[in-house]
């Protein structure tokens, strides 16, 4: 009987839910919007409905193999209490606040799981995919957010309060602009998907990332020299996060970087300029494995791994 | 018969060498002049005579009660190979180049154990220190260097290749002065005790760190600005580390931080306005608990914890 896990990626505007192998294959995908303006309860109901969905399908043995289904993982945006179940709160999820997560799924009588959606994504890269047999292993995602998994001696580190990986929220510069989590000059303030649209617009080089990722690609001077600032911009936080701790990969992940060798060619350069010159050369930066499918696929990894995961 | 193990805290002018009991008290201590300039076999030498006096005491048993020596500890500036008992390098130790240190000392017959001499004193704070009970744990130590200790799940955290830790080189600015490590604007060339000193020069306040401090408590308003400045650029770069790690406590230790409150009110004041506003709170600044003796007690402490050290 193979052993597959089910994994769950709720997002803020869709729930994509997998059947995972021992292999981090998906056997099964389902899907479905978030229903996230009717709050909390709503998208509970809706992630149950994708669960309940899966688990049929894992009933019905299609080559007569059946399918042993050792646990359900669940991946939610924003902090999470991963010992309690609980979501801490979602800047997407409207009405997350202390919400109790892994209770909607008590009567299933399956080994749960959840952890934050960008943890999922870099434990699934450790166990499947870019990092695979590295102990030492971070994972950065630079999309409308900039966000962090951290894997130490093997295993998901999440900090004294489950707060650790914030990347996105060193202050970089003292006077930058202002971000979301109310402080000036963070990371994510100056280099996210939305904070490198307004740079290209101020400049007057696009209204979004991409429009500015176009022109630099069609080689606009005046575009490739703000690239090459938000580069060095990011190279320089993605170095600091490396000074500190001396991981043997670091993978870099979402939207933004779905751009290919055009953002991650001086991002690259940049991030080893500004690494403590002996440890140049032993942190490369690749992009991560895992795309679409990463937060399933970390998910459901919670529970096919062999490694503990500290939560 | 009380168990005890002896520590070792191997600087660059001194070394000193302690009887470590059980509950991180010193019963015994020696100290001689490190011959740095006459190589590392003179030194290792040095280290050896202290350690036969201090097992000399051992064998004593002054009040009949005689001690167990349960293992050797050293602490030792700049990287290591703790596994392979090497010093990879020490900046204040003239020929240390992937120097063998625990082989001089095989013929003891006692567990043997090395760390860099900061990480030695952030364990020994999580043992007997300030950090007691503290699983995760971040110990930065600003004086002729800035270099810290890192405590995550209770264990030291040395990273992949033994180098976790350099938040004296994260880049704080882009433009800033030369850092001895080859970069520019490095926390360590912005605010440790000789960069602190070069400020004050180039501002007309003093030729030290001692000296700014002593104007600024004295009540000069330009010293109190440029003290006011060092703060914040201390305070950014710990916030960063701290929003990176999720530490329960941050400890100061080193010459600087014994300047007291009139550094560390400041510093603090900083630190937490530079935190992500969701964990400001979490993670108090303290003094390190642990002075002259912190190496000592913390490389002794390598054997006498019953937490495993991950190497």
């Amino acid at each position: 009987m193979a052993r597959v896990a089910i994994g769950i990626d709720l997002g803020g505007t869709k729930i994509l839910g997998g059947i995972v192998d021992s292999e981090g294959r998906i056997l099964a995908e389902r899907r479905r919007p978030t229903p996230a303006q009717e709050g909390p309860e709503a998208v509970l109901m809706a992630v149950r409905a994708v669960v309940d969905e899966l688990l049929a399908v894992t009933k019905k043995a299609p080559d007569g193999d059946p399918l042993e289904v050792i646990g359900l993982g669940l991946g939610i945006p924003g902090p999470v209490d991963a010992e309690r179940g609980i979501s801490r709160f979602s800047p997407n999820l409207p009405g997350f606040s202390n919400t109790p997560i892994l209770p909607a799924f008590a009567d299933l009588g399956l080994p749960l799981a959840m952890q934050n959606d960008v943890r999922c994504h870099a434990w699934g890269e450790r166990c499947f995919g870019a990092g695979r047999s590295i102990d030492d292993l971070l994972l950065v995602t630079i999309g409308t957010g900039i966000g962090s998994g951290i894997i130490l001696g093997g295993k998901l580190y999440t900090g004294g309060s489950g707060m650790a990986g914030e990347i996105g929220h060193i202050q970089l510069v003292t006077d930058g602009p202002l971000c979301g989590c109310g402080n000036r000059g963070c990371l994510e303030a100056i280099a996210s998907g939305p904070a490198i649209g307004r740079r290209a617009q101020a400049a007057g080089l696009g209204a979004s990332a991409r429009a500015l990722f176009d022109r630099a690609h069609a080689g606009d001077p005046e575009a490739g020299a703000l690239l090459e600032e938000i580069a060095a911009d990011l190279g320089r936080g993605l170095a600091t996060a490396v000074n500190i701790l001396n991981p043997g990969r670091l993978l870099l992940g979402g939207g933004v970087v779905a751009v290919g060798e055009l953002l991650l060619g001086p991002v690259r350069r940049h991030y080893e300029a500004a690494l403590m010159p002996v440890v140049r050369g032993y942190c490369p930066l690749l992009p991560a494995h895992l795309v679409e499918e990463a937060g399933v696929v970390g998910a459901a990894a919670l529970h096919l791994a062999t490694a503990t995961v500290r939560s």
